[in-house]
């Protein structure tokens, strides 16, 4: 990681969502990965601390668990809201397709398209960092039982992310075990549906034997990101 | 950070306990900062599947609000089980005092004797990384009213800390607000008790201000944690 990169994972304690604040040390520039609602004053109060100026937010999928808080910054500091080109998401103020690029300070985060959990997931590379929403996570992967989830799409976008160097640091959406981060080689060797294979017949079989019941949010929570959160 | 350090947080979702993994990638071998009693087999199983041999186990105190798991490693892996000279703990391999280091691969951590919350708090230093338990938190200090705590040592250690460079990134034993990690410099301006003054008066009128009940697992914790967690 650059010395000027400005690194910060944060956590909604009640959905464990992991949220990722990334800005250019030296001219202040700052996005943010997956702000949650509830979460906004915490995120502001940081960015306002660090001196920051909050360019974009960037969502990884429409999540269904937890509601963004992308437009409420949007109203507070002016930051856009940027999702991937799959999602149908309005209130959106660019939809980024596979490959583009979002420029903050002397970096630049890019967009991959990666659907299976829904449609429009999307993952984002940084300088040997890949954020992978609820596609790849640690030990494991989304589930795609709900909201256009796919398994063949999934096993594609999975192979997508591992085409990257086994170095590779994955942050995710998610995790709820205190693990926060992994790597692509890791996962690679140790993912409990994808690791250590490279069969879809073995990977899908292991899909459709999760039964989990619905996210107790998904009814409030995905109509409400549709709308950026501003509901 | 140095591309072939290996570097990882883990939480105790519990009590909120962060745990540091760090290794050499090249020589595999590794230590643990405060590991958990409840998180042994997680923490063994990533130690193995990354392949490294586990040195050493630190604690940055005889904690009470959870009981380590270094004893428990020590059996499994051949940890040696290491706490600050401050500390009488008889379970341990080695007692470090101020200023001695302990090798892992190309790394050296370097203890720094930091008394206040505890009589034996003890910080680490790696690589611009500062580890300070419940010395220094994230816009916070650690609490002064139970086990040797003393308001005066406290307030000299935060300073001991705050002689280390602005851009230093602080990573704490515990965070209840989602954060993970700060600096010295953002500890230095925005630290709800030591920020932005140098008043030893302001201090200690702030520490006497808090009233905390105390934590739930002291009575447990501290007597399992004199005997390295084997109860």
């Amino acid at each position: 990681m650059k010395n000027n990169l400005i690194f910060r994972q944060l956590m909604d304690l009640e959905s464990s969502t992991y949220t990722y604040l990334l800005a250019d040390k030296n001219t202040k520039e700052a996005i943010l990965i997956d702000p949650v609602l509830e979460q906004v004053e915490r995120d502001k109060k940081l960015i306002e601390e660090l001196g920051l100026k909050l360019l974009y937010t960037l969502e990884t999928h429409v999540h269904a668990d937890h509601i963004t808080g992308s437009g409420e910054l949007r109203k507070a500091l002016g930051s856009k809201c940027i999702l991937g080109s799959g999602t149908t998401v309005d209130c959106a103020d660019r939809l980024l397709k596979e490959g583009e690029k979002l420029k903050f300070g002397e970096f630049e985060i890019m967009a991959i398209s990666t659907p299976g959990h829904t449609n429009g997931c999307t993952s984002y590379y940084l300088e040997g960092m890949l954020f992978t929403g609820d596609v790849l996570m640690i030990r494991d992967v989304g589930r795609t039982d709900f909201q256009q989830g796919s398994n063949d799409n999934m096993f594609q976008s999975l192979n997508k992310l591992f085409s990257y160097s086994d170095e590779t640091i994955v942050y995710p959406a998610h995790d709820y075990s205190g693990h926060f981060s992994t790597t692509i080689g890791e996962e690679k060797k140790f993912n409990k549906k994808i690791g250590g294979h490279s069969s879809k017949e073995i990977f899908t079989e292991r899909m459709l034997a999760m039964k989990l019941a619905d996210p107790k949010k998904i009814k409030v929570s995905v109509p409400a990101n549709m709308k950026c959160g501003e509901v």
